[in-house]
Protein backbone atom coordinates (compact mmCIF):
# COMPACT_ATOMS: atom_id res chain seq x y z
CA UNK A 1 0.00 0.00 0.00
CA UNK A 2 1.06 3.82 -0.85
CA UNK A 3 1.89 6.12 1.59
CA UNK A 4 0.01 9.51 0.70
CA UNK A 5 0.33 12.75 1.67
CA UNK A 6 -1.75 15.67 1.23
CA UNK A 7 0.60 18.76 0.71
CA UNK A 8 -2.47 21.26 1.98
CA UNK A 9 -3.34 22.65 5.02
CA UNK A 10 -7.15 23.12 3.94
CA UNK A 11 -9.50 21.15 6.27
CA UNK A 12 -11.98 20.87 3.55
CA UNK A 13 -9.48 19.40 1.04
CA UNK A 14 -8.34 16.91 4.00
CA UNK A 15 -12.21 15.55 4.52
CA UNK A 16 -12.51 15.24 0.68
CA UNK A 17 -9.28 13.10 0.21
CA UNK A 18 -10.49 10.83 3.05
CA UNK A 19 -13.48 9.85 0.29
CA UNK A 20 -11.03 8.28 -1.89
CA UNK A 21 -7.96 7.85 0.67
CA UNK A 22 -8.71 5.85 4.05
CA UNK A 23 -5.18 6.70 5.40
CA UNK A 24 -3.02 9.87 4.53
CA UNK A 25 -0.30 12.22 6.23
CA UNK A 26 -0.85 16.11 6.22
CA UNK A 27 2.25 18.05 5.29
CA UNK A 28 1.11 21.69 3.86
CA UNK A 29 3.18 23.41 1.47
CA UNK A 30 4.79 26.73 2.85
CA UNK A 31 6.67 28.41 0.03
CA UNK A 32 5.77 31.12 -2.00
CA UNK A 33 3.22 30.99 -4.61
CA UNK A 34 4.52 32.40 -7.27
CA UNK A 35 1.98 33.51 -10.23
CA UNK A 36 3.38 33.58 -13.77
CA UNK A 37 0.18 33.39 -15.83
CA UNK A 38 -2.62 35.18 -15.91
CA UNK A 39 -4.78 32.30 -17.42
CA UNK A 40 -6.76 30.73 -14.53
CA UNK A 41 -6.12 26.88 -15.65
CA UNK A 42 -2.47 28.00 -16.01
CA UNK A 43 -1.96 29.72 -12.67
CA UNK A 44 -3.85 26.61 -10.92
CA UNK A 45 -2.11 23.92 -12.16
CA UNK A 46 1.47 25.88 -11.81
CA UNK A 47 0.45 26.45 -7.84
CA UNK A 48 -0.30 22.82 -7.37
CA UNK A 49 3.02 21.92 -8.85
CA UNK A 50 5.02 23.90 -6.95
CA UNK A 51 2.91 22.88 -3.71
CA UNK A 52 3.43 19.43 -4.90
CA UNK A 53 6.98 19.51 -5.71
CA UNK A 54 7.81 20.93 -2.55
CA UNK A 55 6.77 18.73 -0.12
CA UNK A 56 7.90 15.60 -2.48
CA UNK A 57 11.30 16.58 -2.70
CA UNK A 58 11.31 17.26 1.31
CA UNK A 59 9.77 14.21 1.76
CA UNK A 60 11.65 11.47 -0.55
CA UNK A 61 14.73 10.55 0.91
CA UNK A 62 12.83 9.80 4.03
CA UNK A 63 10.24 7.94 2.71
CA UNK A 64 11.36 5.59 -0.26
CA UNK A 65 9.87 5.11 -3.12
CA UNK A 66 5.76 4.58 -2.16
CA UNK A 67 4.86 7.91 -1.93
CA UNK A 68 2.03 9.52 -3.33
CA UNK A 69 1.74 13.39 -2.85
CA UNK A 70 -1.16 15.54 -3.94
CA UNK A 71 -0.93 19.34 -4.06
CA UNK A 72 -4.51 21.51 -5.17
CA UNK A 73 -4.30 24.83 -5.92
CA UNK A 74 -8.02 26.86 -6.33
CA UNK A 75 -9.00 30.41 -7.73
CA UNK A 76 -12.06 31.79 -8.50
CA UNK A 77 -12.13 34.71 -11.94
CA UNK A 78 -14.72 36.76 -13.00
CA UNK A 79 -14.03 39.41 -15.79
CA UNK A 80 -10.66 37.72 -16.60
CA UNK A 81 -9.56 38.50 -13.59
CA UNK A 82 -8.09 36.35 -10.72
CA UNK A 83 -9.41 36.31 -7.09
CA UNK A 84 -7.91 34.98 -4.52
CA UNK A 85 -8.06 35.05 -1.05
CA UNK A 86 -9.56 38.80 0.69
CA UNK A 87 -7.18 40.45 2.55
CA UNK A 88 -9.71 42.35 4.79
CA UNK A 89 -13.74 43.25 4.98
CA UNK A 90 -13.48 45.66 2.01
CA UNK A 91 -11.55 43.29 -0.37
CA UNK A 92 -14.34 40.38 0.48
CA UNK A 93 -17.23 43.15 -0.03
CA UNK A 94 -15.36 44.76 -2.98
CA UNK A 95 -15.22 40.82 -4.63
CA UNK A 96 -18.65 39.51 -3.88
CA UNK A 97 -20.26 43.03 -4.66
CA UNK A 98 -18.09 42.41 -8.23
CA UNK A 99 -19.20 38.79 -8.68
CA UNK A 100 -23.07 38.47 -7.21
CA UNK A 101 -25.86 38.35 -9.88
CA UNK A 102 -23.72 36.69 -12.81
CA UNK A 103 -21.59 33.41 -13.40
CA UNK A 104 -17.98 33.06 -12.48
CA UNK A 105 -15.32 30.23 -12.38
CA UNK A 106 -13.68 28.28 -9.90
CA UNK A 107 -10.73 26.40 -10.90
CA UNK A 108 -8.90 23.82 -9.28
CA UNK A 109 -5.75 22.52 -10.24
CA UNK A 110 -4.24 19.16 -8.97
CA UNK A 111 -0.86 18.02 -9.02
CA UNK A 112 -0.14 13.64 -8.25
CA UNK A 113 3.95 12.76 -7.78
CA UNK A 114 4.88 9.56 -7.14
CA UNK A 115 8.07 7.78 -8.10
CA UNK A 116 7.58 4.43 -10.80
CA UNK A 117 10.52 2.50 -11.85
CA UNK A 118 12.65 4.23 -10.05
CA UNK A 119 12.04 7.01 -11.77
CA UNK A 120 9.83 10.52 -10.31
CA UNK A 121 6.36 10.76 -12.30
CA UNK A 122 4.33 13.77 -11.91
CA UNK A 123 0.67 14.78 -13.53
CA UNK A 124 -1.39 17.63 -13.50
CA UNK A 125 -4.68 18.55 -14.65
CA UNK A 126 -7.60 21.12 -13.45
CA UNK A 127 -11.21 21.20 -13.49
CA UNK A 128 -13.26 24.00 -14.04
CA UNK A 129 -17.27 24.97 -13.07
CA UNK A 130 -19.10 27.51 -13.48
CA UNK A 131 -20.94 29.38 -10.61
CA UNK A 132 -24.36 31.35 -11.17
CA UNK A 133 -24.87 33.79 -8.03
CA UNK A 134 -28.26 35.21 -6.83
CA UNK A 135 -28.61 38.81 -7.04
CA UNK A 136 -27.64 40.02 -3.60
CA UNK A 137 -28.75 43.26 -1.34
CA UNK A 138 -26.23 45.39 0.20
CA UNK A 139 -27.72 44.01 3.43
CA UNK A 140 -26.78 40.44 2.57
CA UNK A 141 -23.43 41.09 1.83
CA UNK A 142 -22.46 43.08 4.86
CA UNK A 143 -24.10 40.33 6.57
CA UNK A 144 -22.10 37.30 5.04
CA UNK A 145 -18.68 39.36 5.18
CA UNK A 146 -19.36 39.89 8.79
CA UNK A 147 -19.09 36.20 9.16
CA UNK A 148 -15.62 34.29 9.30
CA UNK A 149 -16.28 32.36 6.28
CA UNK A 150 -14.70 34.51 3.75
CA UNK A 151 -11.23 35.09 4.95
CA UNK A 152 -9.46 31.91 4.37
CA UNK A 153 -11.15 30.93 1.04
CA UNK A 154 -10.68 32.40 -2.99
CA UNK A 155 -13.23 34.65 -3.79
CA UNK A 156 -14.77 35.36 -0.42
CA UNK A 157 -17.07 32.80 0.03
CA UNK A 158 -17.46 29.20 0.70
CA UNK A 159 -19.89 27.12 -1.02
CA UNK A 160 -20.66 24.35 1.58
CA UNK A 161 -21.29 27.10 4.28
CA UNK A 162 -23.37 30.18 4.78
CA UNK A 163 -23.05 31.46 1.20
CA UNK A 164 -24.77 28.21 -0.16
CA UNK A 165 -28.26 29.96 -0.09
CA UNK A 166 -26.57 32.37 -2.62
CA UNK A 167 -25.91 29.91 -5.03
CA UNK A 168 -28.50 29.89 -7.30
CA UNK A 169 -26.94 26.79 -9.67
CA UNK A 170 -23.32 25.11 -11.14
CA UNK A 171 -22.59 23.65 -14.18
CA UNK A 172 -19.37 21.16 -13.14
CA UNK A 173 -18.29 19.01 -10.02
CA UNK A 174 -19.71 20.92 -7.24
CA UNK A 175 -16.17 19.25 -4.73
CA UNK A 176 -14.43 21.08 -7.29
CA UNK A 177 -15.81 24.73 -5.87
CA UNK A 178 -15.36 23.24 -2.33
CA UNK A 179 -11.25 22.89 -2.92
CA UNK A 180 -10.71 19.72 -4.89
CA UNK A 181 -11.90 17.72 -7.74
CA UNK A 182 -12.60 14.22 -5.66
CA UNK A 183 -14.40 11.98 -8.54
CA UNK A 184 -11.59 13.24 -11.60
CA UNK A 185 -8.89 12.44 -8.68
CA UNK A 186 -10.11 9.26 -7.87
CA UNK A 187 -10.33 7.88 -11.75
CA UNK A 188 -6.83 9.48 -12.44
CA UNK A 189 -5.46 7.81 -9.21
CA UNK A 190 -7.10 4.52 -10.78
CA UNK A 191 -6.07 4.72 -13.92
CA UNK A 192 -2.01 5.72 -12.93
CA UNK A 193 -2.80 2.28 -10.24
CA UNK A 194 -2.17 4.33 -7.31
CA UNK A 195 -5.40 3.14 -5.95
CA UNK B 1 -41.39 34.79 14.55
CA UNK B 2 -43.39 32.36 12.99
CA UNK B 3 -42.84 28.97 13.80
CA UNK B 4 -41.43 26.75 11.18
CA UNK B 5 -42.25 22.56 10.51
CA UNK B 6 -40.72 20.31 8.26
CA UNK B 7 -42.70 17.65 6.81
CA UNK B 8 -40.43 15.03 6.17
CA UNK B 9 -38.14 12.87 8.18
CA UNK B 10 -35.25 13.17 6.51
CA UNK B 11 -31.86 14.05 8.39
CA UNK B 12 -30.61 15.64 4.94
CA UNK B 13 -33.64 18.06 4.19
CA UNK B 14 -33.38 18.56 7.77
CA UNK B 15 -29.60 19.66 7.84
CA UNK B 16 -30.34 21.67 4.51
CA UNK B 17 -33.22 23.73 6.22
CA UNK B 18 -31.19 24.29 9.27
CA UNK B 19 -29.04 26.62 6.75
CA UNK B 20 -31.65 29.22 6.34
CA UNK B 21 -34.33 28.31 9.56
CA UNK B 22 -32.44 28.57 12.66
CA UNK B 23 -35.40 26.61 14.92
CA UNK B 24 -37.96 24.35 13.44
CA UNK B 25 -40.00 21.42 14.28
CA UNK B 26 -40.13 18.16 12.54
CA UNK B 27 -43.19 16.32 11.38
CA UNK B 28 -42.63 13.81 8.87
CA UNK B 29 -45.79 12.94 6.78
CA UNK B 30 -46.77 9.47 6.69
CA UNK B 31 -49.95 9.64 4.24
CA UNK B 32 -50.13 7.00 1.47
CA UNK B 33 -48.19 8.85 -1.80
CA UNK B 34 -50.71 8.91 -4.65
CA UNK B 35 -48.97 9.27 -7.97
CA UNK B 36 -51.30 10.47 -10.97
CA UNK B 37 -48.62 12.04 -13.43
CA UNK B 38 -45.70 10.40 -15.35
CA UNK B 39 -43.95 14.12 -15.40
CA UNK B 40 -41.09 13.87 -13.06
CA UNK B 41 -42.21 17.54 -12.12
CA UNK B 42 -45.46 16.94 -11.73
CA UNK B 43 -44.66 13.96 -9.72
CA UNK B 44 -42.47 15.88 -6.68
CA UNK B 45 -44.91 18.94 -6.97
CA UNK B 46 -48.05 16.38 -5.91
CA UNK B 47 -46.21 14.60 -3.27
CA UNK B 48 -44.96 17.48 -2.12
CA UNK B 49 -48.19 19.38 -1.75
CA UNK B 50 -49.46 16.18 -0.40
CA UNK B 51 -47.31 15.78 2.05
CA UNK B 52 -47.57 19.27 3.23
CA UNK B 53 -51.27 19.43 3.19
CA UNK B 54 -51.45 16.40 5.49
CA UNK B 55 -48.87 18.02 7.87
CA UNK B 56 -50.46 21.38 7.80
CA UNK B 57 -53.85 20.28 8.40
CA UNK B 58 -53.31 18.09 11.46
CA UNK B 59 -51.33 21.06 13.24
CA UNK B 60 -53.59 24.19 12.13
CA UNK B 61 -56.07 24.02 14.96
CA UNK B 62 -53.51 23.68 17.86
CA UNK B 63 -50.95 25.95 15.90
CA UNK B 64 -52.78 29.06 15.21
CA UNK B 65 -52.06 31.19 12.33
CA UNK B 66 -48.44 31.52 12.94
CA UNK B 67 -47.10 28.16 11.01
CA UNK B 68 -45.41 27.56 7.87
CA UNK B 69 -45.42 23.97 6.88
CA UNK B 70 -42.51 23.23 4.50
CA UNK B 71 -42.99 19.75 2.57
CA UNK B 72 -40.41 18.12 -0.14
CA UNK B 73 -40.61 15.28 -2.52
CA UNK B 74 -38.18 14.12 -5.03
CA UNK B 75 -37.05 11.75 -7.40
CA UNK B 76 -34.71 10.76 -10.24
CA UNK B 77 -35.57 10.34 -13.76
CA UNK B 78 -33.68 8.47 -16.37
CA UNK B 79 -34.79 7.81 -20.32
CA UNK B 80 -38.13 9.31 -18.90
CA UNK B 81 -38.36 6.80 -16.25
CA UNK B 82 -38.98 7.78 -12.76
CA UNK B 83 -37.06 6.44 -10.56
CA UNK B 84 -38.22 6.14 -6.27
CA UNK B 85 -36.01 4.56 -3.65
CA UNK B 86 -34.42 1.11 -4.66
CA UNK B 87 -36.96 -1.71 -2.85
CA UNK B 88 -33.69 -4.28 -1.84
CA UNK B 89 -29.94 -4.85 -3.84
CA UNK B 90 -31.18 -5.65 -6.94
CA UNK B 91 -33.76 -3.22 -7.43
CA UNK B 92 -30.32 -0.92 -6.41
CA UNK B 93 -28.09 -2.19 -9.32
CA UNK B 94 -30.97 -2.41 -12.02
CA UNK B 95 -31.12 1.60 -11.35
CA UNK B 96 -27.40 2.42 -10.79
CA UNK B 97 -26.05 0.14 -14.03
CA UNK B 98 -28.69 1.72 -16.02
CA UNK B 99 -27.78 5.52 -15.29
CA UNK B 100 -23.98 4.85 -15.02
CA UNK B 101 -22.10 6.57 -18.00
CA UNK B 102 -24.83 9.00 -18.95
CA UNK B 103 -26.91 12.08 -17.40
CA UNK B 104 -30.01 11.96 -15.32
CA UNK B 105 -32.13 14.33 -13.95
CA UNK B 106 -33.16 14.98 -10.55
CA UNK B 107 -36.46 16.50 -9.33
CA UNK B 108 -37.35 18.39 -6.02
CA UNK B 109 -40.90 19.76 -5.50
CA UNK B 110 -41.80 22.11 -2.67
CA UNK B 111 -44.72 23.27 -0.96
CA UNK B 112 -44.58 26.35 1.72
CA UNK B 113 -48.04 26.33 3.34
CA UNK B 114 -48.89 29.21 5.63
CA UNK B 115 -51.43 31.61 6.72
CA UNK B 116 -51.83 35.21 5.63
CA UNK B 117 -55.26 37.55 6.34
CA UNK B 118 -56.94 34.48 8.01
CA UNK B 119 -57.39 32.69 4.63
CA UNK B 120 -54.68 29.45 4.08
CA UNK B 121 -52.33 30.02 1.32
CA UNK B 122 -50.14 27.41 -0.47
CA UNK B 123 -47.15 28.05 -3.46
CA UNK B 124 -45.19 25.25 -5.27
CA UNK B 125 -42.33 25.12 -6.81
CA UNK B 126 -40.01 22.46 -8.49
CA UNK B 127 -36.29 22.74 -9.25
CA UNK B 128 -34.50 20.28 -11.68
CA UNK B 129 -31.14 19.25 -11.55
CA UNK B 130 -28.96 17.56 -14.51
CA UNK B 131 -26.17 14.90 -12.93
CA UNK B 132 -23.54 13.31 -14.95
CA UNK B 133 -22.49 9.75 -13.66
CA UNK B 134 -19.14 8.28 -14.76
CA UNK B 135 -18.77 4.95 -16.20
CA UNK B 136 -18.49 2.45 -13.53
CA UNK B 137 -17.56 -1.03 -13.60
CA UNK B 138 -19.86 -4.61 -12.26
CA UNK B 139 -17.22 -4.20 -9.57
CA UNK B 140 -18.05 -0.63 -8.86
CA UNK B 141 -21.29 -0.93 -8.81
CA UNK B 142 -21.49 -3.88 -6.29
CA UNK B 143 -18.97 -2.73 -3.82
CA UNK B 144 -21.64 0.54 -3.38
CA UNK B 145 -24.82 -1.38 -3.82
CA UNK B 146 -23.09 -3.49 -0.60
CA UNK B 147 -23.50 -0.54 1.42
CA UNK B 148 -26.15 1.34 3.21
CA UNK B 149 -26.42 4.13 1.26
CA UNK B 150 -28.37 3.61 -1.75
CA UNK B 151 -32.00 2.22 0.37
CA UNK B 152 -33.62 5.14 1.53
CA UNK B 153 -32.56 7.47 -1.44
CA UNK B 154 -34.52 8.24 -4.67
CA UNK B 155 -32.66 6.79 -7.34
CA UNK B 156 -30.24 4.64 -5.05
CA UNK B 157 -27.63 6.94 -4.54
CA UNK B 158 -26.81 9.91 -2.36
CA UNK B 159 -24.90 12.66 -3.90
CA UNK B 160 -22.88 14.26 -0.61
CA UNK B 161 -22.00 10.27 0.49
CA UNK B 162 -19.69 7.34 -1.18
CA UNK B 163 -21.31 7.63 -4.46
CA UNK B 164 -19.81 10.95 -5.14
CA UNK B 165 -16.10 9.80 -6.39
CA UNK B 166 -18.77 8.80 -9.39
CA UNK B 167 -20.35 12.01 -10.33
CA UNK B 168 -18.55 13.92 -13.16
CA UNK B 169 -20.53 17.46 -12.53
CA UNK B 170 -23.63 18.45 -12.31
CA UNK B 171 -26.18 21.51 -14.02
CA UNK B 172 -28.12 22.98 -11.56
CA UNK B 173 -28.58 23.38 -7.69
CA UNK B 174 -26.47 20.93 -6.19
CA UNK B 175 -28.68 20.66 -2.65
CA UNK B 176 -31.30 19.98 -4.73
CA UNK B 177 -29.86 16.35 -5.36
CA UNK B 178 -29.60 15.98 -1.84
CA UNK B 179 -33.45 16.52 -1.32
CA UNK B 180 -33.92 20.55 -0.45
CA UNK B 181 -33.40 23.29 -3.04
CA UNK B 182 -32.68 25.39 -0.39
CA UNK B 183 -31.46 28.71 -2.34
CA UNK B 184 -34.38 29.03 -4.24
CA UNK B 185 -36.66 27.77 -0.58
CA UNK B 186 -34.76 30.78 0.93
CA UNK B 187 -35.36 33.23 -1.75
CA UNK B 188 -39.10 32.43 -1.51
CA UNK B 189 -39.59 32.42 1.93
CA UNK B 190 -37.85 35.91 1.54
CA UNK B 191 -40.45 36.64 -0.96
CA UNK B 192 -43.28 35.66 0.74
CA UNK B 193 -42.32 37.45 3.48
CA UNK B 194 -41.62 34.63 5.95
CA UNK B 195 -38.50 35.16 7.14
Amino acid sequence: MKKFVLASGSPRRKELLSEIIPEFEIIPAKGEEVIKDTDPAMVVESLSKQKCEEIFHKILTNEGSDIVVIGADTVVSYNQKILGKPCDKADARRMISDFQGDVHQVYTGVTIMYVKDSSEQSFTFHVRTDVEVYDMTDEEIESYISTDEPYDKAGGYGIQGLFGVYVKGIRGDYNNVVGLPVSKLFHECKRLELI
